[in-house]
C-alpha cells in the first residue's frame, strides 16, 4: 500500500473532504480514491497526472457522455450482448449523469490525454459505481457492473469521446445557440420595422453620406443574424454524424455488427435531433473537421455581432459629443455625476465574447491540423473551445437582446438635426439646377458653416419653396422609379 | 501645370516607359498619366498616394470588374437609360477586361482606399478610354464615353466593388477550387480502392494499435476532401448574392428601379453561375460575412489537407529509419548521394499553403469585424486573401494530386513486416485463451523482443497451428458479425 | 421596494443560500444583495445584467485588485488625503483579498463592462464592507468606509483595472511561468547532457539524414525553452508599467499629484517586482499593447513547446512500428491488453495547451485592436486570456517535465540498429572511394534491402576492415577539423 | 532527349521567350532550360513541379541569398578550401544578385520544398552560371564553377535557407521598418506638441468624458509607436543569429571548423548589422521561433496602428454628422458632389495592412508549430509572410505619415463647441456647490438640452461669473496639486 497516494488538484482542493479513502485498482495497481466518490482508479490517476489549469470538462460534454453510455447500453441490449439487468442499471445511472445529479463526479481537467480517454473512463467508472450501488447498495468496484466490460462494451475512447463531442456540440447549437440567435434576430427585426420611417444621415468611410432610414440600418443587422443562423445550421449535417462504432481505429473491431446504427438511433431518440452514424469512421476518429467547420460558422457569427454591437455603441455615443442618434437603456450607473452617460456595457460584453470566439476558432483549427494517422489527440481542447464559443455567443446574444436591443430608442430630434444639416442632401438638386450650381451651394455651406438652404438662398440659385420641394430626404432612400 | 507630376510605384517602376504623358483631370485638378495608358486621373493619383507593397489587385477581381461593368451597361441599356452606341462600346471594352487583353491597365495596389473606389475608377477609366478608342480612334478622356456618367451609371464603388468581390470569389470557387478538390478526391478514392486489401498496423496516439487496411486509411482522407467540397459549396449561396443596386449606402439612390435584378441576370448569364441580387443591400455593403464564412470553409479544407499531407509524409518516412509503409514519387533530387531519399516536397508545398490559408482566414475575420455603419472599408484586403486562398488551395491540390498522390505505392513488404511484428494482434487471442494468458504472451514478447508467436509457443499456451488460425489480421478490420 | 429583485447567475446558482437579503443602494436605486455577502449594489446588478457563460474573473486578477486597493490606500495616506483609521482598515481588508480569504466575494463574470468597472466596484464594495466590519462589527453599507470615496479615492475603473491587469500578468509571469520554464529547461538540459554520447540517425523532411547525438537533439529543445524565457522576460518592461494615476481619461483628474508614483512604489514593495508608473497614461488606458506583446511571447513559447512535445512523441512512437528511439514513462494504463503501449499523454496535454495559447493570442490581438479613443473596453477578455495562457503554459510545463521529460530513457538498442541500417552513412565513404562508388553502394543496398557493408563487400569496393574504419558515425556529428 | 521538356509556370508564362533552350543536368537526368537563363536543371524542375500560385520568392530573400553565397565564398577562401579564382568569380556574381542585376533569374514559387532547397539551388545555379560567364564567357554549366561543389561548399539548404531568412528579416527590420516607424513616431510626436494646448472633450466607452488636450491624445499614439519600435528591436537579438555552419542536421558535417564564425563576420561586414553565428544550430534548423517571435512583435505594431488609424478616422468623421474634431488632408476626390467629404483613405490602407499582418502572424505561428525533428519545412511560407508584414507595415507607415498625419489639422471651433456643450464639465462644480447641486444642474441641462451654464443660472445655483471661474477645462487635464 506504500504506493497508494491521495492526490490534489485544482489549486489544492482535496478530493474527499473527510480524508477517508477506498482502494480501487487498474492495470497499473492500486489507487486510493475518496471514499464517497463514484469515480475509480483511472480518474484518480488523471487528477494526479494532469494538475493543469482550472478548466474541467464542460457540463454539456459530461451530459453527452451520459447520453452516449446510455445509448450504448441500450444498443448492446438490443443486440443481445449486454445482460438486461446490468444494462438497465447502466441506463439508470447514465440518466443521472444526463440530468446532472452526478455532476460533481466529473472533476477531470480539460488538459489530459488528447483522446479524452480519462474522461471516458471517468464516465465508465462513475456509471459502474452508481449502477453497482443501484444493484447492490454498495458503490464503487467492478461488480456486478464493470466499467470496461459493461459500460464501455463494444466501445473505445477513440470513438466514444468524439461521439460525445458531436452530441454535445450539435445539441448545444440546436438547443441553445439557434434559439438565442433567433431571439436576437426577432428583436433587431422589430426595431427595423419600428424605425422604418425614421430617415437619417448615412455614413460611409465614417463620413456623411446619403440618407437611409434607421429601420434600413437595423434591417442589415437583422439580416446578418438571419444568415448567422443559416451558417451554423449549414455546419450541422456533419456535426450530427457520430463516430460510435469505429472503436479503436475506425474499423469497429470488438463491436458487434449493427451496433453503430442502433446506437445512433438511440441518441437521436434521446436528444430529439437528427444524429446519424458517420459513414466513414476513419475520418470521424482521425479528423475533427466538422468542429473546425462549426468553429468557422461560430467565428462568422462573432464577426457579425462585432459589427452590430460596434455600430450600436457608435450610434448611441454621446450624449452631447457623439453621434447620439439612438439611446441605449441604462442598466447600471454609468457615471455617478453625469446624467445621460450610459455606457454601452452590453455591447462591450458581446464584443468581448466575439473576440473570444474568434480566437477559439484559431485554437480549434490549430488543434484540428495536428492529428496523426488514426487519431486526432486534441479532442478535449477542441470541444472545450467549441462549447465555450456556443455558450458565450448564446448567453451574450440573449443578454444583449434583453438588456440592450429591445430598449433602444431613436433620438429623432438629433437624427433630424444631423440630417437637415447634412451637405450630402445637395445631390438631390442636380436634376433641377445642375451639378455645378449644386456644388457651389454645397461648397458655400461647407465654407460658411451654414445650411444648404441658407447657402442656396444667399446665392440666389433657388427659392425656399423650391428647396423644400426638391430636397426631400425620404425620397432619397430607394432607387428612382 | 506646375502641380502635374508623374508618379512612381512598386519599387520605382516608372509608368510610361517612354516618359511621355497626357493630361487627365478629376475634381481635384489635372494629373499627368502615361501617354499610352488607358487609365486616367484617379488611377494615377492612387499610384502616387498608395505606394505600399507589391501586391496588385488579383486577376480574378479585375476580370470580375469587367463582368460587372459589362453587365451594368447591359442592364442600363435594358432599362433604356444608357445610349446603345455608348453601351455597346462599353460592353466591348469590358469584354477586353474580361478576356485579359487589358490586364496591364490595372496597376493599382491592394492597399488603397478600403472601399476599392480606386479600382472601380480604374475600371471605369480604362473601359471609357478603350470605348472611346473604339468609337473615335482616340483613347483616354471622357468623350463620348464618360468614366462616371456611363461606365459607372447607376453604380457606386460601394456596391460595385463588393459585387466584383462576390463574382470573383464565387467564380473561382466553382471554376477552380471545386474541380481541383474533386481531382484530389478522385485520386485519394482511387488509392483507397487500390489499397483495399492491404492490411497494416493502425496507429493511435502515434502508438501501435489494431490493424486496418491502407485503403481504409486513404478512405478517411478521401472523405475529408469530399466533405471539404460540401463545405465550400455550402458557403456559396451567400457568396452568389450581389450587392449591385445598393449604390452609395444600400438604398439604391441614383439607380433605376429594376437595375439590381436585371444586372444579376446578366452576371448569371455571363458566368453561367447562379448569381442573384442580394435581398438586403445594407448587409451587402456594410458587412462581408459571406467572405468570412467562405474563409472559414477554406480554412477547414486547409486543416483537412494539413492532416492528409502530414500523414502521407509520415507514412512515407524513411527509407530505413521511418515508417516507410508507402513510397512517394521522386520528382527532383532529394539527396545527391543517397538513393531512396525522396523528400515529400509536394506535402511540404501543400502544408505551407494550408498554413497560409489558415492565417488568411484570420485576416479576413479581423477585416470583417472592423466595419463601420453603412460600409465595411476592408474590401480589398478581404478579397485579396480570399482569392489567394482559393488559388493556392486549388493549385496545390492539383500539384499534390498529380505529383504525389497518383504516384503513391504501397511498400507491402514493410507493411507486412510491421504488422506481423506488432504486439497489438494479441487482442485476437482473448476469446481463445483468455485475457490473462494473452497478456502474458504480449508481455513476454515485449520483454524479450520477440514475436507473439515465439512468445506464445515458448510459454506453451498455444500451438503454431492455433496461432496461425486465431491471429488473422484481415479479420480484425471490421466489427464482428 | 417593488423593484428590488434577487438575481441568479451562473447556471441558476442563487446567491445567498439562505434567501436572506439586505438592501444596498447605488445611484440607480435599491438592490437586494445576499445578507451575508460583502459585495453591494453594483456587483449585484452586474450579476443580473451579465448572466453570460461560466467564467468568473481569474484569481490572480482578484488578488491584484487587492494589491491595487491596498497600495492606493497607502499612497493616499502618504499624501495625507485619506484618514489613517479608515485607510488602515482598507489596508487590512485588502490584505484579505490578497491572501484569498475573501475569494468567494468575487462572483462576477468576465463578460461584463469592458472597462472592468464592475469588478473594480466589486473590490471597492467588498473591501469597504469588510473594513466597516473591522471598524464597526457591521458589514456592508458605506459608513464609515465608503466604496467610492475611500476605496476608490483618486482612482477610476479606467486606471484601476488596467493596473490590476498588469500587476496580475507581471506577477504571474515572474512567479509562475518563468520558474516553470526554467524547470523544463533544466530537465531538457539534463537530458541533453545525459544523451551526449548517443549517436543516432538524423531526420530531415522526416527522411533519414546524417547522424547527430540524441543529446544534440535535446540541446535544441533546451535552447528553445531558454529563448522562451528570454522572450517573456523581454515583454516585461512594458507589462511592469502601471496605469494608475491616469484616472478617467489619462489626465489624472481627481487624483493628487504624486499619487501615481507613490502608488507604484507600494505595488513594487508589495510584490517584490519592478513595477513603475507608466510614463504615458493615455497609452496605458486606451491601448493594451503590452498584453498583446506578452501574448506574442506566450504564443512563441507555445509554438516551441508544440515542436518539442511533437518530436518527443514521434521519437517515442512504437513500441514496434514507430521510431521507438526513446521510451516515455508510463503514467497510466495505455491499453489494458498490450504491454509497452505507452501513450504520450503528457505530450498531448501540453500540445493541447499550446493550441489554446495560440488561439488566445488571437483573441488578445483582436481585442487590442478594437479600442476607441481614450479607452480600450476589452480589458476583461484580454486579461482572462493572458492569465489563462500563463497558467496553462506554466502548469503543463511542470507536468510535462515531471511526468514525462525526467523519465525519458534512450532505447539505445533501437537507436543503434536504425543508425547502422541507415544508408545515409555512405557519405563518409566519399573521400575514400569517391562519390560514384559510394553512390553505387548506397543504390545497391537500397535496392537489395541490405546494409551498406553487405553491399560494399559484395561489390568488392572495400574490405570489412576498411568499412569499419571509414564509417564511424560518431565522427559525423561535427564539422571537420 | 525524349524526356526533356520545357515547362510553364505562373499562369502560362513561357520561360525563354525565344523558345530556345539548352540542356542542363542533375542527378535525375537532363532538363531543358531557356537558353539565355542562368538557372539550371533543379530550378527548372521546380518550375514544373510547383506550378502553384503567383507568389515568387520575395526580393529581400533573394538579396539575402546573394549575401549568403558571397559570405560563404569569402569564408571558404579564408579557410583555404575554395580556390581564389573561382571564389572571386562567385563573390562577383553574388554581388550581382545582391544589387538586383540578376533579379529576373529567380522565378521560383514560394510554394516549393519546405526547406527552400530549390531556391538555394536556384542561387547556386545562377551564381555558378554567371561566374562561369565571368571566367569563360560562357554561361550555364558546371565548369569551372560548380553550383554544388563551389557555390554550396560547406553548406546545405538546411542551414543556407534559414540563414538567408534571418539576413533578410533582420535587414528589413533595421533598414526599412524601424526608420518607417520612427518617421511615423516623429510626425505623431510633432502633432502632440502642436496640439498641446487644445483642450477637448475626452471619450471613454465612446461616451463623453472629462477633458484632455488633443496633444495628450496624440501623445498616446506616439507612445504606442515608440514602444512598437522597442518591440521589434527586442526581437532582433535572436533574428540576428545565423544558422550557417549547421549544414544538414545542425552538426556541421561537411563544413570546415571555423566556417560558421567566419561566415557570420562576413555577413555582419556586408550588411553593417550585428549578425552572429547561432550558438545552437539544432534549434536554428529545426525551429524558427525567432521569426514567430518577430511576427508577434509585428502583430503588436499592427494592433497599435489599427487603434491609431481607427481613432484618427473617428476624430475626423463628418464633416457635419460625425465628431469632426480634426481635418484630414484630401488626397483624392472623396465625392464628386460634396465638398468636405474627405475619405480617410490612408487610415483605410493602413488598417487593411494591419489586418494582413495580424493574419500573417497566425500563418507564421502555425508554420512554426509544425516542424519535425531536425528540420522545419515551412521555411518559405514563414519568410514570405514575415517579409510581407515588414514591407507592408513600413510602406503604409510612411504613406500614412506623409499623406495623412502630417496634414492633420485641428478643427478648433468644433472642438471648443463640443467641449463647452459637454455635461461632463459639471464635475468641476462639486467642490463649490456640492455633489447634489452639481448633479441637479447636469440633470436639468440634459433634460432641457441646454448648456450647464444655462441650467445653473436658471436653477439659481451660481452666477455667470462663478460658472466661468469654476469651470475651467484647461485645469481639468492633470492631477490636482
Amino acid at each position: 500500500m506504500s504506493d497508494v497516494t491521495t492526490t490534489t488538484h485544482n489549486d489544492g482542493q482535496i478530493f474527499g473532504a473527510t480524508g477517508k479513502v477506498r482502494i480501487e485498482t487498474d492495470s497499473l495497481g492500486e489507487v486510493a480514491v475518496p471514499a464517497d466518490a463514484h469515480w475509480g482508479a483511472q480518474s484518480q490517476r488523471s487528477l494526479a497526472n494532469f494538475d493543469i489549469g482550472t478548466e474541467t470538462m464542460p457540463a454539456p460534454l459530461i451530459k453527452a457522455l451520459g447520453i452516449q453510455k446510455q445509448s450504448a447500453a441500450k444498443a448492446n441490449m438490443d443486440l443481445g450482448v449486454l445482460d438486461e439487468k446490468l444494462g438497465d442499471a447502466i441506463v439508470r445511472a447514465a440518466g443521472e449523469v444526463i440530468d446532472g445529479t452526478l455532476a460533481d463526479q466529473f472533476p477531470l481537467s480539460v488538459w489530459q490525454t488528447g483522446s479524452g480517454t480519462q474522461s471516458n473512463m471517468n464516465a465508465n467508472e462513475v456509471i459502474a459505481s452508481r449502477a453497482n450501488q443501484i444493484l447492490t447498495g454498495q458503490h464503487g468496484g467492478k461488480e456486478p457492473v464493470h466499467p470496461n466490460d459493461h459500460c464501455n462494451m463494444g466501445q473505445s475512447s477513440n470513438d466514444t469521446f468524439p461521439t460525445a463531442m458531436h452530441i454535445a456540440a450539435g445539441s448545444e447549437v440546436i438547443e441553445r445557440l439557434v434559439p438565442a440567435l433567433k431571439h436576437l434576430h426577432a428583436a433587431l427585426d422589430d426595431k427595423a420595422k419600428a424605425f422604418a420611417d425614421i430617415v437619417k444621415i448615412g455614413r460611409t468611410h465614417l463620413q456623411d453620406a446619403t440618407p437611409l432610414t434607421l429601420g434600413q440600418e437595423f434591417s442589415g443587422y437583422a439580416k446578418q443574424v438571419e444568415y448567422g443562423i443559416a451558417r451554423v445550421e449549414s455546419a450541422l449535417p456533419r456535426v450530427l454524424e457520430l463516430a460510435q462504432g469505429g472503436t479503436a481505429v475506425g474499423t469497429g473491431i470488438n463491436s458487434k455488427a449493427g451496433f453503430a446504427e442502433k446506437f445512433a438511433e438511440h441518441v437521436a431518440a434521446a436528444t430529439g435531433h437528427d444524429f446519424v452514424t458517420a459513414p466513414n469512421k476513419f475520418e470521424a476518429l482521425a479528423a475533427h473537421d466538422a468542429l473546425v467547420e462549426l468553429s468557422g460558422a461560430l467565428n462568422t457569427v462573432a464577426v457579425s455581432c462585432m459589427k452590430i454591437a460596434n455600430d450600436i455603441r457608435l450610434l448611441g455615443s454621446g450624449p452631447r459629443s457623439g453621434l447620439g442618434e439612438i439611446a441605449l437603456p441604462a442598466n447600471e450607473p454609468g457615471s455617478s455625476i453625469m446624467p445621460g452617460k450610459v455606457n454601452p456595457t452590453q455591447c462591450e460584453a458581446l464584443t468581448m465574447v466575439c473576440a473570444q470566439v474568434m480566437g477559439n476558432a484559431v485554437t480549434v483549427s490549430v488543434a484540428g491540423s495536428h492529428g496523426h494517422l488514426e487519431l486526432n489527440v486534441f479532442k478535449p481542447v477542441m470541444i472545450y473551445n467549441v462549447l465555450q464559443s456556443i455558450r458565450l455567443l448564446s448567453d451574450s446574444a440573449v443578454s444583449f437582446t434583453d438588456n440592450c436591443v429591445t430598449g433602444i430608442e431613436a433620438n429623432t430630434g438629433r437624427i433630424d438635426q444631423l440630417m437637415n444639416e447634412s451637405l450630402m442632401l445637395v445631390t438631390a438638386l442636380n436634376p433641377h439646377i445642375g451639378y455645378d450650381n449644386a456644388a457651389k451651394i454645397a461648397k458655400k455651406a461647407h465654407g460658411d458653416g451654414t445650411t444648404l438652404k441658407e447657402a442656396g438662398l444667399e446665392l440666389g440659385l433657388l427659392t425656399e419653396e423650391q428647396f423644400d420641394a426638391w430636397i426631400v430626404p425620404k425620397d432619397m432612400i430607394k432607387p428612382r422609379d
